[in-house]
């Protein structure tokens, strides 16, 4: 596996702990600081800290695990601590952890002193599949996700597969949608290779071509002024379910098994709209359903959860839109759908 | 007077508010928000409303007057407000104020929903030859003065002279300080004209020539990595003796009045340490004295100044940065001065 090259950073595939101390060695930055979360405080810190010591002083940054974490409030808390910490403009941040430290690590990097230079070291399947690649950085405001952010690079991203060893099965499996995303909307062989793995367990090959089908996208299209809307497949509707359930939910759904619904119910549209086949719609409903817990959404949440679509980002003009499939490994973007054809695509996955 | 092209957008000093509303017209926006404050919204507002009116529905937002408004809490309240009015990525914001909502209105648009569109309307001095061009966005936090920021350019700046005319004196009198700065760093010329102007009325041709100055140096270094430090002559020390007065001075310097302070300091250690002569010390330290009225600055006071100056957004490796002055109308930056020499300027100041 070789580096990837990115836009402009390259994404480290091997040995890439001892490929981060050589870049912040190569750097000559003032001081550096290491954001994590409590688990990857305690998992991978320690793998990360025996090899960085060497390289003199640096301070540690470590926020609650969990969406939460990514809330404005705790954006203040990152400014602050690096304030105190004294952190200048030839510092380093390093964000070792999931998607909330990779988004809230590079945002809050990527505004202070008008932007400091920022590394991610991702260690969940979804932020190294995903997070990680594209120069997106976000956090939340009243739950709305990412509803502030910044288009800024990292300077480089290191990908340590053995990271992954510790991940709980239900982060695997949020990773996993992501991936198997990439194959339905670019790569229909990379798709029929997934259904056929063993998917407990992605490989770190898996992995790797996961990650060159999203830089690919991204490079071609940093802004999502076009193509990179490919990568929103599933996410209209998955983003109102994973807000909705991040709200009322004691236990909320992950990123990964929203995305997975919004799949399931986005390719019930392209069935509708943009010419997926009958049996194409029945794998993809399949494969989904066989991966991921079955999900209860009373019919009278869909109020609510068309309210947070009507909310979205990716909105123009207060219409809706969608990326949807016109084949299992192609994608179609921008179309808009109405909210008669939202509730119909949520009451096919109601009725599954 | 001609249009100046700035990094891709043009600055116009022509029918400002003519070319404004044609310019809304042509961007085909989704929506368009105008950002204000207490007093823009009094003096300004009005004028440009009765033009924008024809272009249907657009909505108001106002922040308090003063410095105290650039906090990252009223940065929050501007962003619930575009969440609540449904901004989306094609809207448009209107910056219309001095440089508290440029800076305000340029961070929160360029960083809500990931950047949406903004441009700025000066209405102080200073904003018009300062803030409002070169890119650079900011807010506060517990009055450490631009700690977050972006840099991002408007998509244009639009200059009415006239909104000068409703102006306080002392408001003339901060934006003042930066023309001669101009003039100082970059054009003896100018300097001269300036000296033997009413400076209690600068005419257009005297705004205008400062924004050309200040265009010329951002965009031949956007994101301050070498010439653009230029600007900063004053600043080091003005910056702090700014911060100070406004955590503790009933009624605080203005940016402008701070900085002619830090002028007169930066140009002793530019007699002490890069060659300026006596007799241009002199001379500076006479229009300034002239112009701006006396600030009592306690020796006590020193250590707190010297604390705000070590947190100085413009250091490096913990060491102060001046640029300073070689002779009237040049400048030499990255001077790295001690504490001694910083504590020496002051003392200059306090003995006149
Ligand atoms: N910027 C982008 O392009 C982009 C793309 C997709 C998702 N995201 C964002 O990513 C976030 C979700 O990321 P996520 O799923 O990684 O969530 P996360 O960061 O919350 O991590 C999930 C959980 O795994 C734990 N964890 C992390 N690494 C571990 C390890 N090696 N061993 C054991 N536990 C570990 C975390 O502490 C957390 O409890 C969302 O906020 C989403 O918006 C961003
Ligand atoms: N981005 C940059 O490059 C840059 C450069 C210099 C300064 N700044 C920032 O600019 C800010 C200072 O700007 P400022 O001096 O314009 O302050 P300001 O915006 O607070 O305006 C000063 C006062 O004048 C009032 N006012 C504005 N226009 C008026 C008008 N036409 N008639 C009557 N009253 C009017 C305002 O309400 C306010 O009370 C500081 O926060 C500073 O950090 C930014
Ligand atoms: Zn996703
Ligand atoms: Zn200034």
């Amino acid at each position: 596996m070789d580096t990837i090259q990115s836009d402009n950073y390259p994404i480290y595939f091997n040995n890439s702990i001892d490929e981060l101390v050589s870049f912040v060695k190569k750097g000559a930055y003032s001081k550096f600081f290491i954001l994590t979360d409590e688990n990857t405080g305690v998992h991978c810190l320690p793998i990360v800290k025996s090899k960085l010591d060497e390289l003199g002083d640096y301070d540690l940054i470590e926020i609650n695990a969990g969406e939460e974490s990514k809330d404005i409030d705790f954006c203040i808390g990152v400014w602050k601590m690096l304030i105190d910490f004294g952190a200048d403009r030839k510092s380093l941040m390093i964000n070792l952890g999931g998607g909330v430290v990779t988004d809230l690590g590079g945002f809050a990097a990527s505004t202070y002193k008008r932007g400091i230079d920022f590394v991610h070291v991702p260690t969940t399947l979804l932020s190294q599949v995903d997070a990680s690649v594209g120069g997106k950085t976000g956090i939340d405001i009243d739950s709305i996700k990412n509803i502030i952010g910044t288009f800024t690079q990292p300077k480089a991203v290191f990908i340590e597969y053995n990271f992954l060893k510790t991940l709980p099965p239900r982060q695997i499996l949020s990773g996993l949608a992501e991936m198997l995303k990439h194959g339905l909307i670019a790569d229909a062989a990379y798709w029929n290779e997934l259904k056929s793995s063993d998917l407990k367990k992605p490989t770190v090959q898996l992995v790797y071509r996961s990650v060159e089908i999203k830089n690919v996208i991204t490079i071609e299209d940093p802004k999502e002024k076009g193509i990179r809307k490919a990568l929103n497949f599933g996410h209209t509707i998955g983003h109102a379910v994973e807000t909705n359930s991040l709200i009322n939910d004691k236990d909320p759904l992950s990123h990964g098994e929203a995305i997975a619904i919004g799949m399931i119910c986005e390719s019930y549209l392209a069935y509708k709209k943009t010419g997926l086949s009958a049996e194409e719609l029945s794998e993809i409903t399949h494969v989904f359903s066989d991966l991921y817990p079955r999900y209860t959404i009373a019919e009278s949440s869909f109020d609510n959860l068309f309210a947070i679509m009507q909310k979205d980002k990716k909105n123009q003009d207060n219409k809706i839109n969608c990326t949807l499939l016109t084949k299992i490994g192609q994608c179609n973007i921008d179309n808009i759908c109405t909210e008669a054809e939202l509730r119909e695509s949520l009451m096919y996955y109601i009725n599954l």
